[in-house]
């Protein structure tokens, strides 16, 4: 396929990359000269607007994106358009109400899962949307033809279509994704004047939680700005929630009651979560391995593991503060869970499966 | 040293086993004769209450810890009294406001911040409290050889003492776990009613923020409750930077700025947390590498890291929905990464440092 890309950061020229590896003839624009050339450098396709072509793929900031599809469609009357930006329903409106008639069964918008900590073409890789989820929003107005040439170039590029219609998709991302972010930056804020001596005492739950709170701030402030109605429903939601805790703190009678409820309530909802590869919630057996913090223990750890044929589905390393003793703890399938800590006590690990943090008194 | 515990589920026993493992000559009492028998079957100590003891230790549910102190100071008036609850204030005022004139100054209140997801006499292991923190509360009265004893009893179990007044520590840990505890749980209810293709999108930020939501309700209202006033507090605070975000979310002039804030307050608090050992926070580079989801592998992986003699600071694995593959996020200072990189390259492992999640789009 003949594929243009417009905008060459890091999704774009990593987009290019990946489809001129794949055979498809690419070339790139951007508003600058010089990430355009930077692009073309890495391989990511040849710099210029081509007379024709089969898809346009818009990569740029999302609060430009819109105008950008708008002059695409316009530019390429034969082309699909479609773009990466993370909220979908905003897109669609702004293109529907300038494109030119019979323009709109032409674009196509996706977003496909993936990120980076680092930015532009430089950040750029030819594997970044391997294995990650692509959605792609389609209607039933949808020519079958140009849905095809759209999820030819996510399965190209290695990644899992889903489609969803661009509504659903908003109200998703707000409560998997946005709305997880805002909950974690409402958190770690809460440290910011706490004295060092408390925040010592943060331990493997508080990291959990705060993680993604070390995201960036501009690309989160035009992702919430983008999907701002889906966003404020999920936070209304968790402000009533929380509305009720905090009198339920009264301790007047009743309120114990109301107490366990919110903790139930997040038992069933964390229940919800699907587990690895897409398949019904798993729960896994955890066993807790204490080692040296010392170079090349994990790789012992791990290798004996392999030895036992046993498969680990996840792992947390835990460090307690002030000691220098890490404990790992291995996820297996609970089938298994016997068999590993025999084995690897038998090798000589200490296997207290002891430590375990999210449900103690931390 | 003489101790007698008081209460033999998980945190009594696991006491017991780990005190007469040092040395020190342990009796134990319980309301239940079957769990006081069966602690002493696992060899946590002699079943029975002495005539004199050095220390009692009340490990009971924290609800009724405070009466059990008080007794312990009645019946024993030369014994150091403490106990294991994670909520010290309000213990500490139900002791001034009932005790005798005097015995106040043998009660010693402790926090040791460690627990397992199972409970019971059973479920007791001798290196619970190895390299977790044990928080002892004394004030100027305490008398030095009351708060040595203590000190040694936390320290010939394994744990690391930090002394702290009770006041900072439960407004401590209202903020590095109550509230996290909190936040995790009003997260994950709200995907209990979400379709399943919905929360398919889910990535490991959800996952991050809503893992401690899978906590024991019981336990976790009883903590909530034990620490009303401050847990209240932390959270009057969030409601108003979610009220001023969700105000925000209407995208009238100004809310732009608002929204960032947000994100880069959360930035700030979470550059806060301590990093490993209790140092100073430190950034470690993160590598991703690609990998069947096979037995054997993450041996194979973590062996050769082994062999490059570069220790690992954390690792992730990560799932992607509907894809038979792996990835592994491997964290190294900053100053090994490129070794690790070209290390692993060039024997053979696929290692895009592509995927890393939570700075992008998802």
């Amino acid at each position: 396929m003949r594929v243009h890309i417009v905008g060459t950061g890091l999704l774009g020229t990593s987009l290019g990359l990946a489809l001129t590896g794949a055979g498809h003839a690419v070339t790139l624009a951007d508003l600058s000269p010089t990430a355009q050339r930077l692009a073309a450098d890495l391989g990511a396709g040849t710099v210029g607007e081509p007379e024709a072509t089969d898809v346009v793929i818009v990569a740029t900031p999302p609060d430009v994106a819109g105008q950008a599809i708008l002059t695409a469609l316009e530019r390429f009357p034969e082309a699909t358009v479609t773009d990466v930006a993370s909220v979908k329903t905003v897109l669609l409106h702004e293109v529907r109400a300038a494109c030119a008639a019979g323009d709109l069964d032409r674009y196509i918008g996706s977003h496909p899962m993936a990120g980076r900590e680092k930015s532009g073409a430089i950040a750029a890789r030819d594997d970044l949307f391997v294995g990650r989820p692509w959605v792609v929003c389609s209607d039933d107005d949808t020519p079958a033809e140009r849905l095809a040439q759209i999820v030819a170039l996510a399965t190209d590029v290695g990644a899992a279509v889903v489609h969803l219609d661009p509504e659903f998709h908003d109200s998703s991302v707000a409560r998997v994704s946005h709305a997880p972010q805002v909950m974690a930056s409402l958190m770690a804020a809460q440290l910011v004047d706490m004295p060092a001596d408390g925040v010592a005492l943060a331990g493997q739950g508080l990291r959990d939680v705060t993680r993604i709170a070390a995201s960036d701030a501009s690309l989160w402030t035009q992702i919430l700005a983008g999907n701002a109605a889906e966003v404020r429903d999920v936070l209304t939601a968790i402000r009533t929630d929380l509305d009720t805790l905090i009198s339920a703190l009264d301790l007047e009678p009743g309120s114990i009651a109301t107490i366990a409820q919110t903790i139930t309530a997040g038992n069933d909802g964390y229940d919800r979560i699907p587990g690895k590869h897409g398949q019904a919630p798993q729960k896994y057996a955890e066993i807790t391995v204490l080692i040296d913090d010392t170079p090349g223990m994990l790789g012992k750890l791990f290798a004996d593991v392999g030895e036992l044929g046993i498969n680990i589905e996840d792992i947390r390393i835990e460090h307690a503060t002030g000691v220098k003793l890490g404990s790992v703890e291995v996820a297996v399938v609970p089938a298994r869970q016997r068999e590993l800590e025999e084995g690897l006590t038998s090798r000589g690990w200490w296997v207290p499966e002891a430590v375990i943090e999210h449900e103690g008194q931390e």
